[in-house]
């Protein structure tokens, strides 16, 4: 490992903006503390308790024994979630300092070292006596998937705890891959995209740029039609269209977010612009047409596929967790290469309304997916078997598929790494929140602030200084683009207003320096763009980062959510609780019986009755935290129509 | 087979109305006979010679020869294609006196009794050398399903030819399914139903009460969970709740229907009132709730499953043909047991808007998927290859799954038994259609009926009568729900107001007698029930039983179908082509263009700019005709907000 490194997930030899590491970025209170404290404490050990349960680690000792054809368990990309929680617990440990956690992923990659053979093939799917042989389904084996996590876990190990074992097993996977898949070998793809950002980051880790050339091959391969056509058809893993002329992210989603983020990361090792700006312009197409409002991705359950443009009904938005985290890491990528705040402001609303909306509160179950309009309540899942169905309306502790826990707990253990970056001329803020930030500063030496907000429910944000080199530097901060009237105090006491995309405070800061930055919250109501169709004649609300959702458990007599409507002419206003709810005014809206057939001739259709009454919205991530419910985000309106 | 027959698929031995066979219901002209002739001429052919390059004959011959294992090919349920195009063959062959097609089908029919087992056990993907074990895979395997269709084969050539080979082919598969899952047998029941409504008029057919025991069985015994639960549960194949308990069709649309069917069937021969009660129940709440515009029914694509109530997003309609056909079966049996217009309108509005919808013009290619809004061109299917995909936006001359294209021949072989029935009184007209008729009343001797329309295009029929025996009779004639302001003159030129549901004229008819009905045809705005989320503020235009849609093909300047707005506070008009076509005012939205995110405060949402312009809508039944186009059913409105 001849690179020195730092402990964060992506570490870019070039681009805009530097990251900083989980050494320069500790989260110390708030929202996300609160939810990394649980995810280390609770999410970290359900996990194990459950991939052990599942026998995804003993799959590996039947690989190593040559009787996984007989005893193998769990889908054929089993390994990648053992993987992707011991990238997280690696991430943990070098956060908390935390060595028994360490002897955990010890003890787990001894496991997974007698599985791999010796020419450095690793996967308990495929290869052995009775098995399927390597690379005979490249469409739907996820083998090349499952190294990409692997490969993750062990840059994690390296960066957060030092070089060991478990980089070494992903070092040795990273190079066979290039041995069978390099020069001359096997010019195809991966049914899943992942492997590419993995190997960028690895010729991150190593300084050795034949991972990165390996990556580039898989990159500018896909869409070339390697893979063979499924019914789901070649766009479902973006064997459809080369990356570099597709207009727009489609297919599944979770596979399309990973490889443009790898397109990202080599667009960025190699100064390719061409391709760079393909992924931006996808992104932007992406946003503008198939995203859901929480910043969800996905609208089909069938093949957990984006829909076509703003095909985006939010009775069965997908938005897979997964998704979200994959949204973030390229939003992410996007920020860091091009230093342009949009790309946060989508990190912000995935974090908070995707991301944050699966774990429970003890993080101990999850949603898979994200739905945006519950219509039915959903009934308890068993705490003891894997959840089947993804579309539940209540948190499930596991599922058969069961990638999106692990995928939070390694986001969560990271976050730290997305708040803030350094730059040339000093410290840009992405993310508000709690945190204690000390980092150098090539030009003005080193520097710490120290981030104090009731954020996301309170939009006022004190960053003190709290070491200064005598030198100037420029404090930059995100003002979201919902944040109209915003405002800026520098530490003299001069107030400016700070207009949506950053606002920038520059000076010789002395320790002690005060700066607060005052985000509006008023909760203020969201309307869609007229394309979006399943949206006609209904609003939202939203308050600072956060959507809301109306929740049938808040409202009188049992009723449903789907008998409201809300008067988009008077503001929403704050709740009492101070959480962050919301109160609307509102209609109860009774006398919608059915009718034979529920379609009529306008004059005819039945006028309902409305009552005036409030109506009270929560955040959407803590939706389905009190029991069965159904659930809205998107509500009937009163008022004009638009067109 | 002891019992005289007439030719129709469904004859049930009680119930209020008794059917017509297609001996005494003719379709001479028109839109229905115009598809009769096609579907003859074109689409059995066509059906034939891909059931043939696909090898689904001949897996019944490597069935036979014991290479099954290795040899046989397509779906697990491909016999099941089979047995349908020779159902259709049957019954064409007995409309139409068609020796040429009786030989085609005892041709095939040689070629599956090959494969039959001495026990009576037929089936291409099961139970032979190195094979899955029979009744090994009850959840997928379909064994039983496929016998259904076998057996409603038999009965077709009994009842349209006399029994042959086939008939004795499926008596001997039914009296297997006896034996095996008989009283001691196999307590369990087929993943997909459709073996219930087979076993049903089998006992019709012989008079063999065991058939009818058996199909009983199976309708107790589903919603017991003797099924595995499945990922997508045990709804999807209605074994979650027992047939009697449940409140409304859930899960796979076309099992939930066809079990349906079958269920009704046992009802009606058992006079099990609450066994019918409750499928009438069910049937109300999913056609108040669950039920596309069309007809069409079934909103998920994933499973292919009935969605929550009210989530029916018309860019995701799925309404798969077989599940028009499906409900046409069952409303069909619904309206023979209870008589009323209802159910005819149902299968009208299913008929023309689902049915006719699938089929091109040349009767060679198809739609599997009828969704009511395409938001993208598709692309022309390749003529050679079988379709992966249900969701194109073009018919495909095949499908990897091809259920659709046979389902769809052998009901419109069979269409004339829709179209009136009998009872003591007289004679009811359900649809209407140049046809003849020609039956024998319990109570006034054998009557004759000239029927002459234009419909659907045109609301004047007439009846003359060209039989009749001096005794009095009631001529009973349907008034959709939608024919408001519809009339009936009598023989002695008296008129009268027909309100929707049925108007009678009883008298001494003498030949030459006629009556006419006037339906009135004007277009039609129609709205969609408030709690339809995804029809919120949008219009649809229906005109007489027919949908219409918007095509870009229609549009100016390659505008897209989402760039328009319709006021509907004008009624819509005729247009000039006399073919169901109808103009609108309309607006032609310009100015929208992608924001950065497409969810803004109300006060920032762009305003478009409104042309005025009029639009020209053409049925739904012909989308796509024309080349890839975009198409909208339900059309954005300007005008008052509905809450």
């Amino acid at each position: 490992m001849p690179l020195p490194s730092r402990p964060a997930p992506l570490l870019p030899g070039r681009g805009r903006l530097r990251p900083l590491g989980l050494d320069e970025v500790r989260l110390t209170g708030g929202f996300w503390a609160h939810r990394q404290h649980v995810n280390a404490t609770a999410t970290l050990d359900h996990c194990l308790a459950w991939v052990r349960k599942c026998g995804w680690i003993d799959n590996f000792r039947a690989a190593a024994e040559g009787r996984a054809h007989r005893d193998r368990r769990g889908p054929v990309f089993a390994d990648s979630d053992v993987y992707k929680l011991l990238e997280a617990m690696a991430w943990e440990a070098g956060r908390r300092d935390d060595t028994a956690l360490d002897a955990v992923v010890d003890e787990v990659t001894a496991v997974i070292a007698g599985a791999q053979t010796g020419d450095g093939y690793l996967n308990t799917a495929f290869g052995g006596p009775g098995q399927a042989a390597r690379y005979s389904d490249l469409e739907w084996g996820h083998e090349l998937y499952c190294y990409g996590h692997l490969i993750q876990a062990g840059i994690a190990q390296a960066r957060a705890r030092g070089e060991g074992a478990l980089t070494r097993i992903a070092v040795r996977a990273a190079d066979h891959v290039r041995d069978v898949f390099g020069p001359g070998g096997i010019e195809r793809v991966c049914g899943h995209p992942e492997i590419e950002t993995a190997l960028v980051e690895l010729s991150r880790l190593t300084g050795d740029s034949r991972y990165l050339d390996q990556a580039a091959f898989f990159i500018d391969r896909r869409g070339r039609r390697s893979l063979a056509d499924i019914a789901f058809g070649r766009a479902y893993f973006q064997d459809d269209t080369p990356v570099r002329e597709a207009g727009v992210l489609r297919g599944h989603a979770v596979r399309a977010l990973y490889l443009a983020a790898g397109a990202v990361d080599v667009a960025v090792e190699r100064g390719d612009d061409e391709l760079l700006a393909a992924v931006v312009r996808q992104w932007e197409a992406t946003v503008a047409r198939r995203t859901h409002l929480t910043g969800g991705m996905g609208s089909h359950h069938m093949d957990e596929s984006f829909g076509d443009d703003f095909v985006l009904p939010p009775d069965r938005a997908y938005a897979e967790t997964c998704a979200g985290v994959a949204s973030v890491m390229l939003a992410q990528r996007l920020l860091l290469a091009t230093g342009h705040p949009r790309y946060a402001d989508l990190v912000e609303r995935t974090l908070y309304n995707v991301v944050a909306a699966s774990p429970a509160d003890d993080g101990r179950s999850f949603f898979y997916a994200n739905t945006l309009h519950q219509r039915r309540r959903g009934a308890e899942p068993d705490a003891a078997a894997q959840s089947p169905r993804a579309a539940a309306g209540l948190r499930a502790p596991w599922f058969a598929v069961s990638c999106c826990p692990t995928n939070v707990a390694r986001t969560l253990a990271t976050l730290g790494t997305c708040v803030a970056t350094r730059d040339p001329d000093g410290l840009q803020i992405h993310q508000y929140a709690d945190a204690d930030l000390d980092t150098e500063l090539p030009r003005s030496g080193r520097v710490g602030v120290e981030m104090r907000t009731g954020y996301p429910y309170d939009g006022g944000i004190t960053l003190r200084v709290t070491r200064a080199t005598g030198r100037p530097w420029t404090l930059t901060l995100r003002v979201p683009a919902w944040a109209h009237g915003a405002h800026v105090t520098e530490p003299d006491g001069h107030r400016r207003p700070a207009a949506p995309g950053t606002v920038e405070v520059t000076r010789t800061f002395a320790p002690g320096d005060e700066i607060r930055l005052h985000l509006p919250m008023e909760p203020r109501w969201t309307t869609a763009d007229r394309r979006v169709d399943a949206l006609r004649g209904q609003l939202a609300v939203e308050r600072g980062p956060l959507v809301l959702c109306l929740e049938s458990v808040d409202l009188p007599d049992d009723r449903d959510v789907d008998a409201v409507a809300v008067d988009g002419t008077v503001p929403p206003q704050d709740a009492a609780e101070g959480d962050g709810s919301v109160v609307v005014a509102g209609r109860l809206v009774d006398g919608v019986t059915d009718a034979p057939w529920p379609y009529t001739a306008p004059a005819d259709a039945p006028e309902p009755r409305l009552r005036e009454a409030e109506l009270l919205l929560t955040p959407y991530h803590a939706r389905a935290s009190r029991g069965p419910s159904t659930m809205r985000v998107w509500l009937p309106a009163t008022g004009p129509a638009r067109t």
